[in-house]
């Protein structure tokens, strides 16, 4: 039951059912969480959805957890009790035979129900809360949603780390490419071969989004005309996909010489995520535009990088670079083209692909510790699309890539 | 514009922009789901969840699907409206602006407000229903997810067709298996060349499903003692998984000889899913257990086929595999072991993996065109699982297998 090592060489992990997240990170991500309700006059909450159970306990087991404004919490498991035991390092852990039970069981673990309880209202189901609000009669409820969304957008050291070995994965993917490109192969299955590198090194498939409907599927390798194709989901980029049921991502296209190849990849590791886009071309360019695309790309993404640091605001990080379009006259194809235009450049990222902080219009602040997406990206409808994107984690004094890979585009 | 051609032969579709559902298909689900409005007594829906949309429009655009109880539905599409034009067969398409214009829209284009509507409460975010409280704050709100659910589990010829062509992917994908398989590799090596050759016959990769906190990648290939391992889902087997952030399906595991090698895997082509597990061993099993527990798999499942039909209850259909694994002095083993053990044999697949009907001791009668896929299976903790899975629909006088390949263990 040892906490796992966890380093940042791609591809050795072992003994999955091992206590991967460390007990002092469970107790002080919890402490940050207590603060929050006690500014928010709540007297606790009840945390239940994936992502944000994994990240106040450790686990995705069927649990309930109840976290107290003060004093210890408590995992209510219903499913598998054994396996929440050695995931999770929370010391009060509580079999939930059946919801009904739930209050009772709060009542004998607490000392009584909480008069006013926090649930994560931005993601929870109606029928859901209904329940709750049946079973919990007297209490009043509140929305933690935003709050724990707010609280996950700075991340540990430990968790940067996380990042950070996940980042490696698709950098490891990366160098991988020109062994699999080739002219005459469908977007699908180039993506097919990608994927499977990825799944050798350790990527969990599972891409988890906070947003209803949200859906990404390894990220986007598009390649050209399809990377002009926007979709339902608020990103420049999108792709027709294999049928209108999804609707984004690898379509059955087949690849062509002097086509951009966005490699838009996003990697999965012990949970965490990292956004990263490189470009491939075989043969080179058949239009000029686009090595002028992504050296604007390249030099927006430098502007950001000289702006960003704590105390600035997403407004600023996001002026800047939408001046660097504007200044080359590519202003009309920065984040999409046309009505699929988009007003952000950038995500924050962690066990979900939709974080804080947004670097779009918002007067949100940096702080250290946040991790974020930048991804400048031109899109020319009918042509292609080109672009870079690199993940990076706000230090005291600026921005740290933790996407390490080279930014020349890979001409094969 | 025109449909496109979508027989069962995996691998060969091209053109993800044109239009895939026929608008016959749209025009039919509608009717029947007005008839279920006026049954619940409702003005009209609001559906906009993936899954509900695709089936009633045709394309997940973002979108609000408006099905007043009588008349013409209208799609008020947010984004992409040019490729919800091409991939919906609805007429009526109205550009939504922004949310706060749905009520002026509707009143505009439906003569009015309605008094009563339904919307998908099983899957909405709290959130997101108390924004539509405020936009229409006349209206008294239903939940229509349950019956839409319901309506979804009878399936017309053609979305028959279309689980049959996701089917065909995952037999050809089981084809392939003995090119792939070796001792000594991992599970998610193993997992990821399976999960390439998927892609290339088109596989969509997402998979979706209703339930919060549903997630399912591919489904699990899971060998020797990973067969027994539980995890949150409600599922026979779901194998450690890479680390706890995740807790299901492939891990870092070695293949070994003689174990079992359980190749569950989940089709998803075009929207439409499939469910199907196979065995294959390396050299014959270590354990004799397993050809016995195998063999009374078959048996559990051939009289589960000699039962079903329409009018049948699916409590009916469980008992019948329930008592097939008692006689066999296997009931401790089957569908799982000690607390992990599940409640149900089956469950209906379509758009999501998490359909109606679920076999398992519930009054749902079965109905010609309702689709299942059924998995009696055996757990052996620290040993392995071994099972079969296939998708059957239900016809007039039976059920007819989709997933029609051999059922034999493959021995390598």
């Amino acid at each position: 039951m040892s906490d796992r090592d966890a380093g940042s060489t791609p591809g050795r992990r072992l003994d999955a059912e091992a206590r991967l997240t460390p007990g002092g990170e469970v107790e002080a991500r919890i402490a940050r969480f207590q603060v929050v309700l006690r500014e928010l006059g709540l007297d606790a909450a009840l945390v239940t959805q994936n992502a944000d159970l994994f990240y106040l306990s450790g686990t995705v087991q069927e649990s309930h957890l109840y976290v107290p404004v003060e004093g210890e919490a408590t995992l209510f498991v219903r499913k598998t009790v054994a396996r929440a035991r050695v995931e999770s390092a929370l010391a009060r852990q509580v079999p939930l035979p059946s919801l009904r039970a739930l209050g009772g069981l709060i009542r004998e673990h607490h000392g009584g129900l909480p008069a006013t309880i926090g649930l994560e209202l931005d993601v929870l189901p109606v029928n859901r809360f209904r329940r709750y609000e049946s079973l919990l009669p007297e209490a009043r409820f509140a929305d933690i949603g935003p709050a724990l969304v707010r609280l996950r957008a700075v991340k540990s050291p430990y968790e940067v780390e996380r990042v950070r070995a996940s980042a490696a994965v698709a950098v490891e993917v990366f160098r991988r490419v020109p062994g699999i490109l080739r002219e005459g192969m469908t977007e699908v299955e180039f993506a097919g071969r990608v994927e499977a590198e990825a799944r050798s090194l350790g990527h969990q498939g599972v891409i988890r989004m906070r947003a209803f409907n949200g859906e990404m599927f390894y990220g986007q390798l598009l390649t050209g005309v399809s990377g002009g194709v926007s979709s339902f989901l608020d990103t420049p980029l999108a792709g027709s996909g294999l049928s209108p049921a999804v609707a984004q991502g690898a379509s059955f296209k087949p690849i062509a010489r002097g086509e951009p190849v966005v490699f838009d990849f996003v990697p999965a590791v012990d949970g965490y995520l990292a956004d990263f886009t490189r470009m491939f071309v075989i043969g080179g360019f058949a239009d000029e535009r686009f090595d002028a695309a992504y050296a604007c790309a390249r030099r927006a993404q430098d502007e950001v990088m000289r702006v960003a640091r704590p105390g600035v605001t997403c407004r600023s990080v996001y002026e800047a670079a939408v001046a660097v379009a504007d200044e080359a006259g590519l202003g009309a194809h920065f984040m999409g083209h046309g009505p699929a235009q988009v007003r952000f450049i950038g995500h924050g990222v962690g066990l979900e692909l939709d974080e804080l902080p947004v670097l779009s219009p918002n007067d949100l602040v940096l702080e250290e510790g946040m991790v974020f997406a930048c991804e400048p990206k031109f899109v020319f409808p009918q042509l292609g699309a080109i672009g870079i994107e690199n993940t990076w984690v706000v230090r005291g004094d600026g921005v740290e890539r933790l996407t390490t890979a080279p930014e020349e585009i890979v001409v094969l």
